[in-house]
């Protein structure tokens, strides 16, 4: 009988390579990019987090050596202060363990590629391959690492709920429908009713899954299918609770960005915002203020429009110097029928958004936690609370004063890294016309 | 100008507790259980981590306070040796957030509730707060923290891939189909093409997300929506090293479960199994000698009925004390067109699935990574590579030797806390009939 021990071969990393120089390493990369000068062939190798240069003997490389073939190098690692990084490789020997069919439609080993939007989405499962373009999904690996180190850190657990579901928790049109072994069924528009029922069990939990918006806009902010970081704690004394958490997590995800993504956000030239303090402004003062100072009429007294979100953050960067700002109280109108009116003034809510450089990517607030108190709102909006029982069974057998929110993860991404359309901050995004790669 | 500064508050656990006997202190948590006794009353308080018990005079407590509250109590911590866990808090104040509107549908304060699957999973959003029930969720929440701490250790990278797609990855007809904006799309049964993909960008990577099948079973090994623990990995010599990675994984969880989880182990009376050798056999060889120790004749020789997989584990407990066994070589016909023949016998593939304790969980194995060989076996099964444009993609412009697999959450949480349905697994499960909660 043969047994598995569970000592798997270890990957070489960039970061590995750095603690070998004087030493005989091994190396497994894709070819990124070929070039020879002067007598010598320059091979930059792609690794997990990076590229390491290598130079070889021309004789020591197969004539038909392409780029993307992958490949097994050994070699010396050598302190090369020209050289990236400041080291490199020099060759002693390479096999080649597969190469492509096909060059490459798009120069990948050139530093930015230019391509118009569309180009690169179609090719984007090459097209990742540049360094810039897997840079920033890196950045967004580390956020949501940070979001799940931080808040289990903070006591909750993590859940995993069901994505196809009987009933919208974000109500209107903008839901996908499917056949559900002939019933209809629905894409979940967020965990929301789950992350509830949750709190009741685990007092604070958090999910990272997708979500799904049928929303017919084609902009550079909207995405159909995006990853969402909900969370959802219980014993709130307000809705200040949750925004402090949602602080505590930034200021978290900034400082572990730096720890451990250092080289990608310098490729991508990313400069960290701060987190420390972050100002809160009434929705109604915010507006005020952005239509003050920069002269824009306020058109609805009951939401943001982008231009609005842009200019208050605008304003509170001139102001304060602030990336981030959270708007607070919106209007009852504009909100779904679980969030928690304000007791001062009903007309508005106790929930937020956070803008971060002029651009909404949270959505949160307290939610309501009583039994008649919850009936009593849905019969207000006109809807039955009868197609909610299952819902509703947690209200009605007992809930804490609770509260969360939801952090769009490529919204996020994308505003960190100074993208100009969120789809670039998604692997393979959905929107109106694309369903493909 | 207000600001937030990130400095939540701390939720008080049970393990937080244990280190502050003989202070005061203040704990949130829903009253999980109340018992009047000789003159006292008991209070047990449910925390995010377990339960402790709290003893008060009557006259402290109002008298409508009742099980399911959510309360705020003040007391001293003692060690007491009669009660659960070794200590008490003996109450000095309470303060009632909220109150239930109506008393429990069933009583999940006492230990063992007993009720039958289809009542249990219908009450399934107040049931999860019986501390065995939520029990099995902490224990899986451990899973899937070591599935992504282990792998991120070995240098895979995290990665999120669309769950709304234009094709199947698997074929067949268990495919969920939705309409997309008036075309026709499906719900990912698994993210396997864009895993491959993405060991073209950052040569591992891993996903934990849904993935959706349409079957038309109704058993208690299948869901509808579940949780896959994928990943994939490029520079593989064999597809002995994904089951390598995956026995390091398995030993690394249990770990984490014996450190971290041992008081939810404790109260399911789980035995954690041993991973350290995990046996490996041929496909073909596994049928035979379950077939002769225990008298079942082979049936059908391409395929592993449920029966023979739970014999399969069985005669490896018995011969060999294994929990886990990797079955390998499976048949070409049985396996998709993406799994790389073996080149000794092309009827076999170099894949696997594992059994832990006579039920598969994992399924996985080398994928072909040649543009031509793949075109090839797509032909000779029917299919037109034409469709799969943007996933071949990947193979003409290169990719290296690579492998996976996926592993169901689910699967592996019921067997390793004995359950004897996979819905058990699940926090609110699809399946033939079960749309809500």
């Amino acid at each position: 009988m043969e047994f598995v021990t569970g000592t798997p071969k270890k990957s070489m990393s960039k970061q590995d390579l750095a603690a070998l120089v004087g030493q005989t390493v091994t190396l497994d990369g894709m070819v990124h990019a070929l070039r020879p000068l002067g007598g010598v062939t320059f091979l930059t190798l792609r690794l997990p987090d990076g590229a390491v240069q290598c130079v070889a003997a021309p004789e020591l490389l197969p004539g038909d050596l392409c780029e993307e073939c992958a490949v097994t190098l050994t070699g010396q690692a050598a302190a090369e202060r020209r050289a990236p990084g400041g080291m490199e490789v020099r060759l002693t020997g390479l096999e080649v363990l597969s190469r492509p069919a096909q060059p490459m439609p798009v120069p990948v080993s050139k530093g930015r590629l230019k391509l118009n939007l569309d180009t690169e989405l179609g090719l984007r499962p090459v097209v990742l391959r540049a360094l810039k373009e897997r840079a920033v999904f890196k950045i967004q690996e580390g956020l949501s690492r940070a979001f799940r180190e931080y808040l289990t850190g903070q006591g909750f657990t993590e859940v995993h709920t069901p994505k196809i579901v009987h009933a919208g928790a974000e109500g209107g049109s903008n839901i996908f429908r499917l056949d559900y072994f002939g019933r209809k069924a629905f894409l979940a528009q967020s965990p929301q009713f789950y992350k509830q029922t949750m709190v009741g069990v685990f007092q604070r939990v958090f999910e990272v899954a997708p979500v799904f918006r049928a929303e017919k806009h084609s902009t550079p902010r909207h995405l159909n299918e995006y990853t969402s970081l909900d969370f959802e704690m219980g014993f709130i004394r307000s809705f200040q609770d949750v925004m402090d958490m949602e602080a505590g997590f930034l200021q978290y995800a900034m400082a572990l960005l730096a720890r451990d993504y250092a080289d990608d956000l310098a490729l991508l030239g990313v400069t960290l915002p701060q987190a420390d303090k972050i100002p809160a402004v009434r929705f109604d003062e915010a507006k005020r203020l952005a239509a003050e100072k920069y002269g824009r009429p306020i058109r609805d007294p009951y939401d943001l429009e982008p231009e609005e979100e842009h200019n208050i953050g605008r304003y509170f960067k001139e102001e304060y110097g602030a990336d981030f700002v959270f708007v607070t109280h919106y209007p009852a109108k504009k909100r779904p029928f679980y969030a928690m009116d304000d007791p001062a003034d009903p007309k508005y809510t106790l929930s937020f958004d956070l803008l971060f450089r002029g651009m909404e990517v949270t959505t949160g607030g307290q939610r309501i936690h009583d039994y008649a108190q919850q009936v009593a709102k849905m019969e207000a909006k006109g809807m039955d609370p009868a197609e909610f029982d299952s819902y509703l069974m947690i209200h009605k057998h007992g809930m804490p004063p609770h509260g969360g929110l939801g952090i769009g993860l490529e919204r996020l991404t994308a505003q960190l890294c100074g993208l100009d359309n969120v789809r670039r901050a998604s692997l393979f995004p959905r929107d109106l016309s694309r369903l493909e790669p």
